[in-house]
């Protein structure tokens, strides 16, 4: 080997060890958290009042996947949080029944690690996902369904009465509160762990040099100021104030109270593109930059920008897996699919 | 026990015996066909040209819940043949591209044990699952997506390349043909062994009674004219000239060059409704009677009808266990939902 490549691989390998002794100190001060490598821990975490049980995310899956929840009966929660898609639909805004777009053009928000936000919807409107449920399946341009319309359909099919009797005693009342409570406790099972946790939980090696510069970047830049925390993004509340997000005056959205803009996970980001919550952007990169001009008043140059989007690829999980359900079939008493 | 309810059993059983040694020749003259319970025959019975593997079933059952292969992005191959609702909508017209109800108000067939029809679609104008796949993608008001599309958006995901060339080579072209082929090989394996079938394998104890006194009825009337074979039902081509169908004169579908329709399958039938191929009856008794009228020149009672309905209950079969598919990330290069 040339002497002078090798006194240069060293001098490049002596930085990244400096850098990264660095790096423990930069994460810890940045508040970015690991999806805790032990699942006793995780659950703990993930729990949410209404205890957690093998039949209750049976029944959320079901449920999840269910397209008779729809007024028309072929939208499900999964038509706009695809969970083969990174949780989203891929699509700047959403459509939904009578092939309605969103009216205030928002993005479909991704619903893995959705546990981990301090609140749900881009203005956080919702306390957590029991009772985020209940939105778009009432949403005139999402699912439509009257809450007597989606108590009437599971009520008329015995064996979804059964399975909700297994989950929550003989005497559950099968009403919309506890079928939309249902779909939130299995999406609180929604949780992707990366290499990026096993790097933060202690396995140096989980990230290559790449993402590690990538990641020092992101801290240094100051992109943990909102995409912070075990989600990277959506754990703060209120909104913080930087989260007020202009880019693009498409639509008509107010955000929170503060005019704040809930700051979306980063986690799986690599997978959810359009970006933002008006879906303005395809390009990770350009996501990026933006950010940088828009909330943090830095000009973030492509080499940057594209290192920072290196370490992202590190936060694509290991996505739980799902067999699709089968669904019991509706009875003479079962309501009829409405288009209207 | 009273003696005279002793013996009245001990009479109703040996009629029972009786009626189940006819059952056997009847079953036989009537050209019903069991699924093999040995894999081996099945798989030759269910095999293409073009020859399974593993690799094709798994890539052919992503494209199958592949929303990006739709004009718009959010329609996939199961929003229509959903493998969890029978493996279909459960809609009488189905309804896609901008909400759009099929022009004929065509009822969307199940894909669950379509590999057993001699010919696909109602008209029977496609001769096999690979080449019925073409349709669906294309047709304006289903996913809407021309082929250069299609072609364009898997071809501008690596990962869907690699998949390709796993499943047939590195020369593989992926084209529409291959792309279409490679769904309907997936669709090939939505074969559900049922009860029926155990009972033709010679488990005799499969159907209880009172479904072996409904098959008996469904042979004696005759439905077994049309509805025979091992799909009872889509095995005979061209179709029978009992085949049309005259009930309700919704859209112009037209038929076959004969003006014949297909004959649907009875498997799984209690899960498919509503039922024929306008969609026009939701109740599986009322369509038995009606078919009574209109095909055979019978009236059925209300008790018979009922008889018969409780045999198609073991026609209900097992699903196979389906792992929903994870998509490979779209690039900057594929070309964006479009719902125009």
């Amino acid at each position: 080997m040339n002497i002078f490549k090798f006194i240069g691989m060293t001098l490049v390998t002596s930085t990244l060890v400096i850098a990264n002794t660095n790096l423990d100190k930069k994460i810890k001060d940045a508040g970015l958290k690991a999806i805790p490598a032990n699942k006793t821990e995780l659950m703990k975490l993930i729990d949410p009042k209404n205890t957690i049980s093998d039949e209750k995310v049976a029944l959320g899956k079901q449920l999840y996947f269910e397209p008779r929840l729809s007024k028309s009966g072929i939208i499900s929660c999964n038509t706009c949080h695809n969970l083969g898609l990174g949780g989203v639909d891929g699509v700047p805004a959403a459509v939904g029944h009578k092939w309605t777009a969103n009216p205030h053009h928002l993005n479909s928000p991704t619903v893995y690690n959705a546990v981990f936000f301090a609140a749900q919807f881009w203005d956080g409107r919702s306390p957590d996902l029991e009772d985020q449920a209940q939105g778009p399946m009432q949403a005139s341009p999402e699912m439509a369904a009257p809450q007597s319309l989606v108590v009437e359909r599971v009520n008329s099919i015995p064996a979804y009465i059964e399975s909700f009797k297994k989950a929550y005693g003989k005497d559950v009342k099968v009403d919309f509160k506890t079928i939309t409570a249902t779909i939130g406790i299995f999406e609180r099972t929604l949780v992707t762990p990366s290499r990026y946790d096993a790097f933060l939980n202690g396995d140096k090696k989980a990230l290559t040099d790449a993402e590690k510069e990538g990641l020092n970047l992101f801290i240094d830049k100051g992109c943990t100021a909102c995409h912070t925390g075990i989600a990277l993004g959506g754990t703060m509340q209120p909104f913080p104030a930087v989260g007020k997000y202009k880019y693009a005056n498409i639509g008509d959205f107010k955000g929170d109270k503060n005019g704040m803009v809930k700051t979306p996970t980063l986690r799986n980001i690599t997978e959810t593109a359009p970006y933002f919550h008006n879906g303005a952007i395809w390009s990770l990169k350009e996501a990026v930059q933006e950010m940088g001009r828009t909330q943090l008043g830095a000009d973030i140059s492509d080499a940057d920008a594209a290192k920072i989007v290196t370490f992202f690829g590190a936060l694509k999980g290991k996505k739980p897996e799902i067999t699709y359900p089968q669904f019991p079939a509706s009875t003479e008493k079962t309501p009829k699919p409405d288009f209207k």
